[in-house]
């Protein structure tokens, strides 16, 4: 109804964010050090004057040098948790009397005051941004300070409340972007590289390339989390034609198939609280409206986890899932330059496939969930294994991290719901037959599930047809 | 530093809220009922496709009736609760080891279901909004359901925090904000009725009146709360001169005082949120930014408790304040028209301030703070009370809740905090001397505390000069 | 592209014309009298510190009276002229010998040096809009210095070029809009007066009902020309209907017909300059393009001149078209009231219908143009005459201007152009046959041209049925 | 007052740049040859469906290639003149009864036919877009087709008119600014390239850099002409330390002085429209009222016709101000890397300092004009030479075009309008006694005009140094 009179009113935040109205609020009374400021910011002093005191704790923090911040970080953790006392009476008066008041007193009872902290904290201008910057850096002490955990849990409570999937707006980018947040798209990419403007701009600028992220009101120029999306005519194998320089590009009218091939998180300080859920899911809804032609939307992702998993298994004793001809097939893998060789790579591929397949399928983590990060984030989303791709990244890293291989998730909307069921309670793999068949039959029958997206799409799969996985 | 962008962002945000993209989401599966749903939306299937559920309850939540809503939230609050069992368990726990860990999980165990429910709610298009309003149904609904507290808590601790100061937005309202924002200024004006757009322009456009109102990014053109600001060369004393049609507009550089004389809270479902607190000290602050010389801001304030106390006080069998001659001049105000005829207004006047003066230093509630609730907000935000101005409101609203008497509090920045200390700790009322003086002595004097607002200020009243209202 | 780096663009235009910009720069050497400043403004001085002279005389401008407006405006006019000494070598340079060159040069001769004065004055700040006031105050003094009609060309000259079809924006205006914008609409709206801030709302905020209006960048928040249309499933006969309080709103997408029923011209200076042919046709095309289903495009018009001819034709000897009968039967409309009476308003209609369908298609100026304003705007824009309505507009004003009748001109696209081509090659009025038949034959044939939107429409109106036109 | 409202103004001209709103309007009646397109653009039919025959030419204009452009643009000079008959009509006219009505005939007569048709294509979406790149064609063609002047002199005054300093938008470009306008600053920058967007960066983001452009709201993100300007304390002597990496960056607050040290024009079919002139003194105007503390404004700039005319005097007979010993020192030049020997560096100095002053002081165009083009403009601005820098720019291009030379010009304000009026009509050089003192007297005394910029300025000049330079 009202967007030009939103614009305004954003721009009263962006305005904050680069200090026309964030200067320094005069903080009324001489301030101490930091733990007393906080315990101000808990007393009626924090009532009064909440806003400077959470200011100047902010300003004072960003002073702070890696030593200091760990001190404070640890003292937040120390002093400001349950009143015991309190949590005890809480106890005895729901144990008296279980009723709705006395839980509600017992949750109150057994909140860390350290919520409260940082909820107030959260009211200085920029409030928010400075406290995703202060989780970063206190993930990046957790491993020499493993008692911060406690405080990083509060932390990861008020963020997943704040940053709730309602409050985040996706927003396009494109080449009218502003330079300050390109610069970051550039910075923040994690998955494949970008080494240029002249590189950025080509998988924004075409008509046949997107880039999605979340963005939250709070933290002005700063995007959460980006996908990047090509738009093809049929599913690409590898990620070569997607970035090459000299391809030509297609009509987005023409397209029948988005290709996800890149998801980046941006702020360290948001691990943990998911977004890429909503992203992908969110980014197929507008596409598909946006393009009703688009009927097909993959995934192009890494295997990040198989090369290291498959050094393991070539040197055990027995490997479950390898012949000795495969073992010795994959012993071409050792020379450098094995891809380049068309009788090498015919060789390996015929080992490499199946042990991907098996890698993919029934290589589990302890809590029976798979062993590869990039397979656990889109299978638990919904998604399905479509393909693998034999050399489909034979870039340095591709190499190094899977011998090439790159995989397919399929994103059906339909599907994902029973996916994800499946794939939490029965921790099954949703998984095309073609990408079953690459095991050649070795795997127990009783772990063979039906992959949910096997309706049209296995007629396609013509009859005997052998199952290298649509390489 | 990037204005232009987050305009653009903030636009998403109103598209959405216009419909353009918050069609409703196909649901995978048939839902069923509402209970149904909300178990669906905190199970598997809430992960999977929370959006979609999300907005499916909301939308089927907006088509039910009265009834249909209390029920709906009764279920609420009977059905998802915390988990008793869990509960137990945690405490056990905790009783063990009382370690940060196990104190999180009580904290955990003890947290109603409903809590999730209503995060996740939020998740939907616009589905803050709907849960504000879902808020003041509820709190309709309290009197006849007085078991919805439980319930109502919930959602009054996720607001605070969804609603804390540093998500709002200060924006000044004007005579180029769109009309449907300012519909509803003149809609929930809740102090001085704005009769037409007439009216409402005369407060908005002149260069000496300001209006301003705290947005939230996911309320989009919702004020939340507002405040209307008249800019003076001197303090008015009465509502009449603010609001004539007649008066001569001021240049806002020549003003030396800010007057707030209405401030409005416009969310039902926000109520017990506070927001006034900050949106006056932010107001201030803006104004001697842009405006270096005003140095005075004072509300210009009714008394809406005044006359039902004074009609209590004058049927006492033995007042305790009020003289027999008090009593007796005070009949007057039983005859209409009374404040017409001088000689029967100053017969009143010389009691009536008094009394006033009474009622606001010294009537109080059973816990000890003031009887008055405008006097409770101000003086609980650290604001001292410094003029009783007799008819300062002689319209029949303001003859009626107080016998015209209208009230100056004054919010000076460097006593604010210790005013607010004061007030909370020992529950004094900070108050200028002339306020003071009207009570002719009777009061006890270790009740009497000094106003913090008495430097420079006492000096300006002589000695021996008459207190009656505030000179 | 990039539509938040334009916003930002727009911004320092609003911020100029609100003066954030646009304060008075100094100007470098004492200025004298307004006569002497133009000079400057067209010598060496004004090309060194053009944006500040014109600045000044536009500032000085303003501070004058009506009386020194005139004389402002007569000394431009008498002061920079054409320079005849230059003007007649140019002549000789011509007729010596004719060239692209000589002709240039004789053009600029020619130029009044009064347009290069109005140039430059355009860049002061908001010189546009200044400009726009003078030309308004100009117009206005016409009457008494008819010899101001020179400096008028310049002023249209420029305007012509400045206020070009490529220089507007159409617009929107809802329920969204600034009010600043929307008190405009009430102002100028000039054919169906806007009583209050509640009626504009009925015409802007429902589902089917749109205003339109021209923006230029250079007028900031100044409408140029507005249309009002009504969405509509039939075409309405009459007013009352359209602007009815009660009436039941229709869902947008269901319509079938645009009904154009006010447009209002709202900037006195750019009299002559015309844009209301440009605002229907593109509002025609955006209409179409946002709602498929809308089908048919017609306005609902006032003849504003019908009453005055037909009391004229009355009064005359022997009216051309108006039989003893018809005389008879109109003598009924000097009675008040007569509308109320069915039989007698059954009487009238029977001759007045006849009677507006010959106003309406022969009554003609001297130059052989419709005698009736609006029906040479519709007409001269390509539109046809659709319907006589009856009792269109019962209103006083609508029974003074033409005793009720209203018109439906229709706008169809694929015969604008014919129809505008015939009306000012031959004058031929495009008609649908039920107006002609209204008619009854009494016109020579050779006056009878075909209507251009005779087609199918033609056939739908069944062979047999009477012409009342639809009413 | 209503920046938000023209926000979503402008976005409404960027969509239709994007096309949104600007596709290709159906053409009612078959086309047929560009002339012809271009007579019906005059005739009524261009009256009645103007903006779709002109959109319909200019799509095929776009379509043509270089000959077909070629003679589209013979067709309209030669087939679009003014209509001699009717011409030689207005001369009588004119002649018989020379009043403003004939001269207004005789204006519009000479008038050729080709303005209108320009005018009329700019109508079209984008229209004026389209005709600023036409004449960047017809400019490329004119060398080989001399008679296109006539038609380039008919769009440089309807440019002049449109491109009027009331149009043109400052805007401050940064790094918040959108990519797509950031990658044409790197095009269009013509005077020291910008190899990377680090580079860039550079020049926009630093807070004592600054680069602003004009831009046109019908040219929707093309700059105009853009100024790149550094803020320092202390006029810099050469572009080196401006564009040095490792540079320490200023607070703008402490800047004195701001230099611009590069303007460029960004549009090839604007030729010949002035901007810099208004641009520069802008620039300054907004400086001066953002940072108080900047006092001096100069400009660090090329002299790019030194060495070419350097090279003509060396190789003369006589050369008119280069004694025997100058000629003999400056044989140096001829050594590539003479600049990295002190010793040769310092004999060029001594020689090349009084050539330089020389040059820019006395070396004219057969018109008495400056022969260097950059001290033409800046000088026809106002501003006054001030300083003459060796080795200014040692770059490959530096040395090329100037053997290294830089020049600062000085914008003050206060003697830019005599200074511009001594220029143009005695024209006199402004320039600083330093400059003057270079040329050791071999100047006539009669060619030494006062410098109009010699008041304290000069008195910094040590005690005992003759001031003869410009007195």
């Amino acid at each position: 109804m009202n967007v030009a009179f939103l614009s305004d009113l954003l721009q009263s935040i962006a305005e904050r964010g680069r200090g026309l109205l964030g200067r320094r609020v005069a903080l009324p009374r001489a301030a101490t050090d930091l733990g007393a400021l906080c315990d101000d910011l808990l007393s009626r002093r924090g009532e009064a004057s909440g806003v400077a005191l959470a200011q100047e704790i902010l300003l004072r923090w960003a002073a702070l040098d890696r030593d200091g911040r760990r001190d404070f970080l640890l003292m937040l953790g120390r002093r400001f948790g349950a009143d015991r006392g309190r949590l005890a009476a809480a106890i005895i008066a729901y144990e008296t009397d279980p009723s709705d008041a006395t839980v509600l007193d017992l949750h109150r009872a057994a909140e860390p005051r350290r919520q409260e902290i940082i909820r107030r904290l959260a009211m200085a201008p920029d409030g928010i941004a400075a406290l995703v910057g202060m989780r970063a850096d206190l993930l990046g002490l957790l491993r020499e300070a493993p008692e911060l955990a406690a405080l990083d849990a509060d932390f990861a409570h008020l963020f997943a409340s704040w940053f709730n999937r309602g409050f985040l707006v996706l927003r396009r980018i494109d080449w009218a972007t502003p330079a300050s947040v390109l610069e970051k798209i550039i910075r923040y990419e994690a998955v494949h590289e970008i080494q240029s403007w002249d590189e950025l701009r080509r998988r924004l600028a075409p008509g046949d390339r997107r880039l999605y992220a979340f963005f939250h009101p709070q933290l002005v120029d700063e995007p959460l989390i980006f996908v990047e999306v090509a738009l093809t005519d049929e599913l690409p194998a590898g990620i070569q034609p997607v970035l090459s320089e000299s391809r030509a590009p297609l009509a987005a009218e023409k397209a029948t198939t988005a290709v996800f091939y890149s998801i980046s998180n941006a702020q360290a300080g948001l691990r943990g609280i998911s977004f890429g859920n909503f992203l992908i899911k969110q980014v197929v809804e507008d596409l598909r409206r946006e393009l009703p032609s688009l009927t097909d939307f993959f995934t192009l992702s890494p295997v990040p986890g198989f090369a290291g998993w498959l050094a393991r298994e070539r040197r055990a004793d027995a490997p479950v899932h390898l012949t000795a001809e495969d073992v010795q097939a994959l012993a071409a893998l050792d020379e450098a330059g094995w891809q380049e060789d068309p009788a090498a790579a015919e060789q390996v591929r015929k080992a490499l496939l199946p042990a991907a397949a098996y890698y993919l399928l029934h290589a589990k983590r302890p809590n029976g969930m798979p062993e590869d990060a990039v397979a656990r984030f889109h299978l638990g989303n919904g998604a399905s294994l479509d393909r693998i791709n034999f050399l489909g990244d034979p870039s340095a890293n591709g190499l190094r991290q899977a011998h090439g291989i790159m995989v397919n998730y399929c994103y059906s909307l339909d599907r994902i719901e029973a996916n994800h069921e499946a794939y939490f309670e029965r921790k099954q793999v949703a998984a095309a037959p073609a990408v079953r068949r690459l095991l050649r039959r070795r795997v127990e029958p009783r772990e063979l599930v039906p992959a949910n997206n096997e309706g049209p799409k296995t007629r396609r799969m013509a009859v005997g047809q052998r199952g290298e996985g649509g390489s």
